[in-house]
């Protein structure tokens, strides 16, 4: 990501957190001291963001050192340090819960990411994201998919037409929904038709959509989806498919599955950041 | 909440979602066209964050108009309906995962903090917060926390001043650390220490803490700690207890339970807006 | 468009124009003086951005009350009132500046789009822009694009993919040029490819392109890659075609052209404010 | 300029543009590629805005360099060189689009200026622009106008007091507008009036206005209002003047003309770069 | 003033304050709980800011109607009531501190103008501001000196230029000084030089300035600049005049006398907010 | 203080000023032309700023070297060299006003902060702030009292409950209003109660507050006050007390005395940039 991406929201989030300064830190850290100190993975996972927290430890201080440990899509294992920062220390102390915050939600969303793709493995469908994510951190949400593994979804409402039940009803068919884009849209917007039924994906398929999304089937209707489909156009298998249903989904041979929860129900990854020698400038 | 204290996040959620417009709605919704959905929970849980969905559907469009039909902090049932929203079709289309991406978040910790509450429901234990919270959105989550019948811990670091064991290292010791911010901080501040055994519970007496962080200990010496405090100060448990810990915590006589899930491992509640009728205005 | 996606483009040009206040108009105009005032055509044109320009003299004073007489696409005449205003002087005066400069540039755009819409109404081809906008005015210059008949191309790096001579080189062809972006990228995104010769054409259909660019090609060329590509993925001419040529290049049965000069030149559409009658309230 | 002025209508115009990145560049471009490319001027033409270029590189990532070759305001030629960047592949790539279409309306202006300014060299005359800029531009416009040769008129509503038909008619009277706005105005702002036939010149100079613009008149009539004025004061001629009738305009011995068309009706300078060696670092 | 001039210092002063609302007043006051209240002078003075203290409690709660009782520039006394404000008691007390924080501070300017204006009633001279303002708060306090009857210099570098000593010694005289900023600022640029002795006043005056600032003269030498400069450009009396030597600078016969502790050294106004009855609606 | 707490201040105060470049050094200044310059005190005070300070000529110009002479919070005298800066010029000039500006208010509220805590130094009370800050300067306005040598009062409505005689109005009585805000508030807030009386003083003891605020009470009254809490909880004296006043006050062995005039009436701290040699480089 380039810096300018996350910048704001980083500067956001400190002043959120220390519009006042710190008063803990202010009053007992000496200005010339100095420490290093190490981020640690307390669990295993996969990291993401680590050029945000980066960022996180320079904006507060540009003294601060940071050097990442591991690259972000890495598997990391529990006890494994990941980060290496070194620098003043009220600096470090005032940096550290807000470089953790986006470090470990990013994390968390990576690892989520990784277990929905290792589900898959086996089969040809590949897992995305959804517009689902928390207000204001969309593209780092949607990075950490990314670095998990996963593929983006549309990043908003115009890089690609999404046809869902209620446009259907207002343009009053899937066939004239489609028409109506096609005439609207540029040559660049895929056309993905939101089919609740085997008759959907039909009309779907007749009225030209690039994409057919297959929304809440059972698994075997997924498949007589996908059999019905026969690689004309792409398939998308989506709405509240959780983790252990997965493997069952993919078994229809669907070539997408989206999943809300990669950012709607987030955990964040357990890491800490742990204090080694302090000396004095 | 007053509307200034969320607006910009709405808009930047909201530009985040349709910088370029929404091109299925822009394509086949007619502007003249008026519906009204029902937005309805799909699973048990507590309410948060009407105010900010009914702002997001103003913000997209001044002629919408938006009825919560539960107040925040409602525990309600799957099946229920929570809000009522009527106006143009396309706007209601557009506004409807910005605002839901709110609901939902600040709904799942509003539910989280619920649980939470009702586990310490026989014993004096509060629960409350903590700043692991996502970046941007920290007002709104910890309203969202408040909401569920929890506590707020401190909003940002100078609001109170929170004694870690860096502290007390680069101090050399509780009490010099304590005498710092006493000397540093006014008349409003609270000081709480970080104590991780019974030695440092007793310094942190002596050296005249408002509040003791019982860090990460066992049941049993947490205990012993509130023994030793004896309701002089107030004391807070914290360090990665679970829900299924949180009873037996509170057991041990503490007054406050911070946890830090109830914000960094949010699981969004699951809630649809369903339309009813369109017409034509 | 939705109000949030222009409203700070507004108030930044405001506040450009009169962080200060206007002098003559603070000096000069007793603040009960109500005026009404017609906004009219002083050329031949298309219309485009009547909602922009009534939210500039709304965000000026809510008082004023502005009526579009035509809607954005219309084709007006020299002498055609498009728009009347209403309500305190010394506010008409301090947004017309504003309110014009956003409709001129605007109805600019529109009126050129429509000029090249027309040259190519015989044939297939629909005319496209490009992402040469003015900084910080691209949804609001894509939106003239459309209004004035047009339609978009991608509105950012990240709708769609184009693969151009250095993504080429940088790939080492441009077969897997296009395969890396297949394995990156998510489901809803196109991939085009910028083809300079007939070889190129051949490698991108052979690569899977979704669209071909037919990047500065002389006509004849042009013909024979839209015969070359036979209908099988879209195609779209580019680079530096005037007016005068576009109907030659849509003769050659290409899908789309783009014009850079839709947005990079500008020509202002003539309008002018007349004010009525003043009177005092 | 200082930085500070245009800084953040850059990342506006970045964050515009690749909020969510770049698909083709990051799928593609290996991140440890460096390349070297140079920015050619593709028509005759005179540049402007080479450091909010370089800028826009070093925003994107401050590895770049960015090496201007000529200075703003030097007249180049088709094929020249004007700029020299250096830095990693991909950011060069996600660079130079948004650099590009600041330089390019910048030089645009800066060229269209220079024709004004050379139509006029032999007569007293001052080309001024005017505000019929770009919202959110303005600044940036201006410092074109300048590097063209031409000079700013006012920059905003309350440097200069300009005093309009409309303020003449809310007053009762050039006279009774001029005294209002002297009794307003502090003594740093200049007072100037809008004359359309010789009685308003008569007008404005009895009552003490600094400058008298010449408002759409003809030329000969323009002459015998410079006539009239005498050198007293300065003299403006203003008033959809062409590029082929400056020269006639400033033969009437008139102090400046200003041009809406240096700003409202721009033509980009066609500019483009091209990339050199690729090499790994 | 326009709202679009000072809304975003209102957001910012209350977000300032109540980033995470009001603890007190959300614990006590019950929301349908409203309230009538006051704002009184405490001493005598000169009201300024009315518009922006109305609009602070409107921000706050579009519910609240606050009535203005006196205009701004109203000279008041002791005891006086100067505005009504009625609505929800929670929210007239959250907007209370922040509505006087503005009020008070520019009612404090316009109060210490109106007592150097009547320093100056039987003399030409007229009073005016500086640059030397708060850090963001220019507009409304250059609004509140011309609210107490002074008038405002520049508000700007571009607005008008001022050539100081630097300029001078790098020009290398008045003269030199002079000609390049003819050369390079528009018709609307007026120039005024900083002189400190009777040298520099006749060097400025063959220089061709608009206008002399009379920097930090005696008044005998002041009155001898007047003289010599005899009504033929503005002069302006200027360098650390205090309130008691006003007459003596005025009584030199200078067209203007600038005061930097108009802004500089502010005294806030005394106001104070009393409710009335409270009810339940 | 971190750059990220006053940064966006620094840049909101430049652009007020020079949004269009500084006409007079652009005009005269030769780029090349470096200067040092010394900032000095031309009265006694104490400073405070002077890491914004050197922000300010940093942000203006990167080349730009700043060398503070004297750490914030130092008593300086008339004459004293307090500052140095090294660079271009021109940058040097444009930040000058500006830096100034800056400093001149936080020095002058330092410089006021120390003349009060010297007042007190024989007596226990220590000096503090009030929320009546500048509107966008409250982070710097507050770190000046702090330099001076007082200490911070909340910094927000949520850092600390201020029962006021509104609150209490509302509640119903003191005690009901403390039950109140101790149910709702976290376990770091402390509640401050407004008495106006003795018996306001017993009852706000028996409800619990953890401050009482004695507020304009006369020195006697306010002994027995301080008599009456004898050391259970903190007590802090408030309302209009003037520098003549404090001691009396103190006197009264009250432990806390809010000062609203720190900040509401501000007296700027004398002190100017004075050029040494120029040279070319």
């Amino acid at each position: 990501m380039l810096r300018v991406q996350y910048e704001e929201t980083i500067r956001a989030a400190l002043l959120e957190d220390m519009r006042y300064g710190d008063l803990a830190t202010e009053a007992i850290v000496h200005p010339q001291q100095t420490s290093r100190a190490l981020i640690t993975a307390k669990q295993d996972g996969v990291i993401a963001g680590m050029e945000v927290a980066g960022a996180v430890f320079e904006i507060v201080d540009a003294r601060i050192r940071f050097a990442a440990l591991v690259a972000d899509g890495t598997q990391v294992h529990k006890g494994e340090d990941i980060a290496r920062v070194q620098g003043p220390t009220g600096s470090l102390l005032m940096a550290e819960r807000t470089a953790l915050n986006f470090l470990q939600r990013l994390s968390g969303i990576a690892t989520s990411t990784r277990q929905a793709v290792e589900a898959v493995k086996d089969y040809r469908a590949v897992i995305v994201d959804t517009r689902k994510t928390t207000p204001g951190m969309r593209a780092l949400e949607k990075y950490a998919v990314a670095a998990g593994g996963g593929r983006n979804h549309r990043f908003t409402l115009s890089d690609a037409a999404m046809i869902k039940d209620n446009h259907i009803q207002a343009a009053g068919g899937i066939r004239a929904a489609v028409e109506r884009v096609r005439a609207y849209a540029g040559l660049t917007v895929k056309v993905e038709v939101e089919a609740e039924s085997l008759e959907q994906v039909e009309e779907a398929l007749t009225a030209g959509a690039d994409i057919v999304m297959l929304d809440n089937m059972p698994p075997e209707r997924m498949r007589q989806a996908v059999d019905l489909i026969a690689g004309r156009v792409l398939s998308e298998a989506s709405g509240g498919i959780t983790l252990d249903q997965i493997a069952a989904v993919a078994a229809s041979g669907v070539d997408y599955i989206s999943l809300g929860w990669l950012t709607h129900s987030l955990k964040s990854m357990d890491l800490s950041m742990n204090f080694l020698a302090q000396s004095m400038t």
